[in-house]
């Protein structure tokens, strides 16, 4: 389904193509200042139309808030935030429907909807509707900042194509001609201890759940991860030095037993290359019943990485807002 | 909490010196063949006591129904199978308490829940708790064959310490004195198209939530995961080859906007090396307030990974089990 | 939460005088034909505007389609509707905020969210959202018609102010000037058998569950109800006639063990008198400190009753979409 | 499916004659002094064996704690509680299974799991899971006890019968050879105000939904219930007197805009009779293909209500708890 969340609760709607995308927020705590202004520079974060290797496409991407907020304040009910769509041209792909482009929801989707979806876009699968995200990111931004006003959740992109100068990554794919992956790492900092729950609601478990919600997000992996996977025990333990749990090392990556330990909670996403590349590429044409080539017109960004860091911190801050709610850290009531 | 799956729900109690640890299955469609023999080939698989690297206590493990099964058949009603704890030495563990283990849970499930957590041999939080999932997991299987008994769960370990070769990897681990680290893979194979739903219930993002209710999991990646991120575009989409949306290469991992795509589910796992090792580590006493060093006795796994791969089998086939039914590709009564 | 159901999610959001209510579903099956003359009969039903004893506030009530449809169709993605406030006269309200009239949310909803809720004209808990519900039973009607067209629906006024003559009711309330209460009775024919799940999910549970989210509603009893309470059991129990389960009497009202039977699901409601009286009455005035006598101005309706049928009967289509999901008898592609 | 609660959420399992009936409390917080004492008290009440009108069979009931206690208190991860059933004699069923009992759940859960239920006693709907539920609410007593020790959960049998003279009722029914029917009310007083949620969560909601889990249950109705339904506005209004929301009357039963305001919770439940009378019957024999007369033999309650208060008051009980938890006014470690 596409909702996430116990007490905090979100639920997206929307299509790349339609008249607009949006989010609902339940169980947003009573009393948070909300205004158009406090969105925009994450808003325009995720636009990243200035950068080089992102999509010229700009859209206006105000935050039109159309239920539970009243004398700019969050009510308790239910928030409601859209975005409309001003910027598209679906004649682009009324064409497209007999060719699911690789690495594109479009077969699947067709697949699994039997044809009936909005393919227009990619629909309701398009990276469009992290707009979304990023807006319900910024409510809960604000609630962690309730509990601490020195919890810090921040990600960057660390690695574009293999590099982690990322000017050269980006460079090599405009020279490539082609789209290219990255790495994104996310860091929390002082949390409270003991977010997440034992076993099937671990902390790792809530936050990968939403994260793999990002389109082109293929691998996730907390603290030393991978890396963890070549390591003896001694070298991997974190010794704990203090009655707070301040650890020497923090290979754990701030979660154990699925918990958070008070420590940096740092986990870092692998990002595929953008789907849409500009390279010929080949696929399966059900109206033909042949394997054709084609290359993918129009607006697109070469790496999409670029543009996840906002997103990323918007899920992680999402999941933090619900289980600090869960573990009544924090107030219904601000 | 310690509940996972929509319609296919499962949940986990019990702790390592507690009399028995268990689980319960709501919503097991009714009808299926149920006898403690066919429990025995996953459980044994888990327990590991032959091979080397892991740890040799003994148990017999005998699945016990507890409710839900009739004549050798699920019923329909909620599926219980208890494990009784019978080797425990809880002795081990009393004076533990104010020294928390590196690695492992005691910390965090301290302050988590007040002191008032059964904290001998990781109580709850312990490896034991995962006999339920194995055993749920064999039940899942037998859902999976009744929509296609091609499809075939499979996990194996694909490096122990950083070495392929596994022998080599517990050969350095002995060595070493230290417990090691590995990475587990996992192929579905015959898996239904239209699996996963678009935003936040994606394939991916069910099958990690549930995998990173495994301890020791810090990672995980779908496909070609973390390569993803080095590649570009036309080398990582998938071609489609035919109407049925066989791809070419399988970078996607049988997963595309999160829905699954006909081709092999396919994803690694990175396990920590096991936190209980021989050599000795520092830790914070609650008691001395002061920092000391000690070295963990008794029995224990030098490299859990070796045990994980019946464990993964477990949680993806119980995760598929939930979206078969979710998609109503298998019935409700057998 | 203002969400309810499993399969066939919706979630409600808006306030009387904010600019819009609207309700979201998620899992609505594929491919159902969706236009806005479909949900103009029961919309029109609801706003009972030129019925006695209804208030004479008319508003468009044009089901605005947001997202999920496409093509005229559902397209598998979550479906939004919306309904505009035109009609709305703030200044009416805003004195009363230290006035919490008796009957009304005003007072609970204060308290509930600190003062921060939108308190004009009832804001979220006003019965103004009863329009998203009748819009997402239309909906839920359509997924009903798709397992058997023979499936009714229908609910009726059966009581008002304890007088069968529905106008007679009227006639005394209008009469007496004050509001007055009455019993809705609602009937499902030709359901299948099944439905309903055997402990905490009876499909009295979820039926109930779904009704007492409309407001005025204090009251529910399945068949027989209350007066099985004075029964004998030879008196009570439906004789079982057929192979089909075709009962002599239905005292059960359709539902045996939480399931139901394949006979009528009837069932009535008691909805309490209009909270809006004209006549005098007593609360404490928070600002003065004070009990104070004030009466209601303004457009209200005498008897809410006589809106009901319409809700009553979408919230019960949309509580047997969701059973109907989960039990596999309506498939998720149309 | 068997869950209820999304905090201190319970799942019930197990058959009448089965090895054992249990429950699992997930979300219970850790602390709470647990010993088999404190439940003899309510396990009693249920058993109601001296009662003239309820069966003689006495079973043990001495809960067994299998998980989630340590040293005699609740230690925060799943507490499971289970009883065994030794008075069982599944002989008397065998021959019944082609001969649905009216009123009973055999024809509807044959219907359901295909003919795979255990059909012995009722199986999974048998009363006996009663004592599961009682066991759960008197760990749910405890919590609203911690909240305010003047919080008191109490429900009595109110009418017999349509006899209020409980008595006479009984001695009725003892006289007709029938089993008979009864209405049960539940108080709750010094409840805090504001639990319960706007919409789909409403108090009335939850309650009701637990409430109709109860076997024999067929109507609900809070404060004045269907009496509301004869009344005008300015009689069912309950005039508000001071600052804490005190009203004069208490017609709402405790709850505006499905939230508690402060005054006492009461509502009333109709309790169908007995199913199993000793009078002579009629049901349809699927063996034989034709219609039957039958009568019930064994031991069995004349009138289920006279068990049913304890029932209640744990239901209550736990929705409050989870209310309670919801809104943050118990705190998860005592």
């Amino acid at each position: 389904m596409n909702s996430f969340g116990t007490l905090f609760r979100i639920t997206i709607f929307g299509e790349s193509h339609g008249p607009s995308v949006g989010i609902n927020i339940d169980g947003c705590p009573a009393g948070i200042d909300i205004s158009e202004n406090d969105f925009l520079e994450d808003i325009t974060r995720r636009q990243g139309g200035t950068q080089v290797g992102t999509t010229p496409r700009k859209e206006a991407d105000i935050p039109i808030f159309l239920t539970g907020v009243f004398n700019n304040k969050t009510t308790g009910a239910p928030l409601t935030i859209i975005f409309e769509n001003n910027n598209t041209r679906s004649g682009d792909y009324e064409k497209q429907k007999a060719i699911p482009r690789p690495g594109h929801a479009d077969f699947t989707a067709s697949q699994k909807f039997g044809g009936f979806e909005d393919y227009r876009g990619g629909g309701h699968f398009s990276g469009r509707l992290t707009v979304c995200v990023v807006a319900a990111g910024v409510v809960a931004k604000k609630i962690l900042a309730k509990v601490n006003k020195n919890i810090v959740c921040k990600a960057h992109l660390k690695e574009v194509g293999g590099e982690t100068d990322i000017e050269n990554g980006i460079a090599k794919a405009i020279q490539a001609g082609d789209s290219v992956g990255g790495i994104v790492e996310c860091v929390v900092k002082n949390l409270p201890i003991g977010l997440g729950e034992p076993f099937f609601d671990s902390a790792e478990s809530l936050i990968s759940h939403a994260v793999f919600a990002i389109p082109a997000v293929k691998g996730i992996e907390f603290g030393a991860g991978f890396a963890a996977a070549k390591m003896f025990g001694v070298a991997h333990n974190d010794a704990i030095q203090n009655k707070e749990g301040l650890t020497l090392t923090n290979n754990a990556g701030g979660i154990v037993g699925g918990i958070t330990n008070g420590n940096d909670l740092t986990f870092r996403i692998a990002v595929k290359p953008t789907s849409s590349t500009p390279k010929m590429q080949q696929t399966y044409n059900s109206e033909t019943e042949s394997i054709e080539n084609f290359s993918v017109k129009g607006r697109h960004d070469l790496c999409i990485a670029l543009r996840v860091p906002v997103v990323l911190e918007a899920v992680t801050a999402i999941v933090l807002a619900d289980l600090l709610l869960l573990t009544q850290k924090v107030e219904r009531i601000f």
